[in-house]
């Protein structure tokens, strides 16, 4: 393997990026393939863990009655967060489709065992939390490759760790870390959801850069990519 | 854009995710061009991110003062680390060269402010690490962006935080989640570091994967995808 890119290796990977959606709705029940899966799987495996730990694991999720306890726990969770709010924003959110638990043929359940290859874990001895985020590498690479094979993805974090812990019998040093529902679609929508409808705006790049330290927006060291970011390559999207 | 992926397309992307490494070595002197940088940035600002609130911040650094500083630190968390291990694991690990702060031209702290858009955030009200966990989405994304464009990324986690919040300045709410090194390289590693010298073994797709609930190795249900699973689709790597 040739290790430059070509440019249409590059658009290939670009495209996942800037494609990429937070899946909730259009759901078809088309089964995903087994070759498709495991391909998916196998991408989400090769991500980066701190020391080579892979402590991650994935729970497939099919069977219904696992799928029904787990949606009455994010209906339980989403009543419960929606007093968090006055209206209108809470009538707003109410009215926000957030899961696609049932309608999804395929369930995933991502964990972090942090017991695994432990417990000297290189990499993990000053900041513990660096192997939680491996898994959240992992979880990255299953959601880029779901989309390159044209299956739709959907991260429900509104429910009860401790229902997913009993349902799927995770030890208690096991950490759930993501739940997914993963299924073929109707089509990609072209914004995340919550963009489309105007709950919040996309940040401009140069919202989020600092130069040398905490809010510096500029540095004499920076000058030009300064300038740059602050075109925000829209083309890039 | 068409939604499906062509077969050039996927070669791509799966280009990314199998030749990505954790770069410690090789880097050169090489700057990295603005337009290279912002292209990675941009990438990575279109994570996902839990109830869209986009709570990443990037603060790149070149300061030589700062990198020493940061250096330092590193010295001091991996002398204490090695003395968690016993020889001959001790002199192995204190072989390994884990860090390419000083010789990477660009160093960038990527952050989790928990404040931004919130305190109400759509999908952190039960599970509130998902806001962190959207920041690890980032990191990924940024990682096989840099990959991409020929860049060679390492992620430092032997260092302390507290030197990285007060050399950034960065203010108590915001949690320091990743310190990066970024260069180009003379070539990239066809495996991990640390699996090539054989600390660790990669495990085996079918070592990670469970069905239905934790350690169920078969299901019923699934008896297709566990031969393929068990294939370990080496060929894909």
């Amino acid at each position: 393997m040739n290790d430059d890119f070509t440019d249409t290796e590059k658009q290939g990977f670009y495209k996942a990026i800037y494609s990429r959606r937070d899946v909730r709705t259009h759901f078809t029940s088309e089964p995903i393939s087994d070759s498709t899966l495991t391909k998916i799987l196998h991408a989400a495996h090769h991500a980066p863990s701190v020391g080579f730990s892979q402590p991650w694991n994935f729970v497939l999720i099919k069977n219904n009655n696992t799928k029904k306890t787990i949606k009455e726990s994010f209906q339980i969770e989403h009543e419960r967060a929606s007093k968090l709010v006055e209206d209108p924003k809470k009538s707003e959110y109410l009215s926000f489709k957030l899961e696609g638990i049932m309608e999804s043929p395929i369930n995933i359940c991502v964990t972090y065992d942090p017991t695994k290859f432990g417990p000297f874990v290189i990499g993990r001895t000053s900041i513990p939390e660096a192997g939680i985020y491996s898994v959240c590498c992992a979880i990255q690479n299953l959601w880029l490759a779901a989309r390159t094979e044209g299956i739709g993805l959907g991260w429900v974090s509104i429910l009860s760790n401790d229902t997913l812990k009993e349902q799927l019998e995770l030890p208690d040093h096991v950490v759930p870390v993501a739940y997914l529902c993963l299924g073929h679609v109707t089509n990609f929508e072209t914004k995340p959801d919550l963009e489309r409808v105007g709950w919040l705006p996309r940040l401009d790049l140069k919202d989020v850069v600092y130069y040398e330290r905490w809010e510096q927006k500029e540095d004499s060291g920076w000058k030009q990519i300064e300038q740059l970011i602050k075109t925000n390559l829209d083309t890039l999207k």
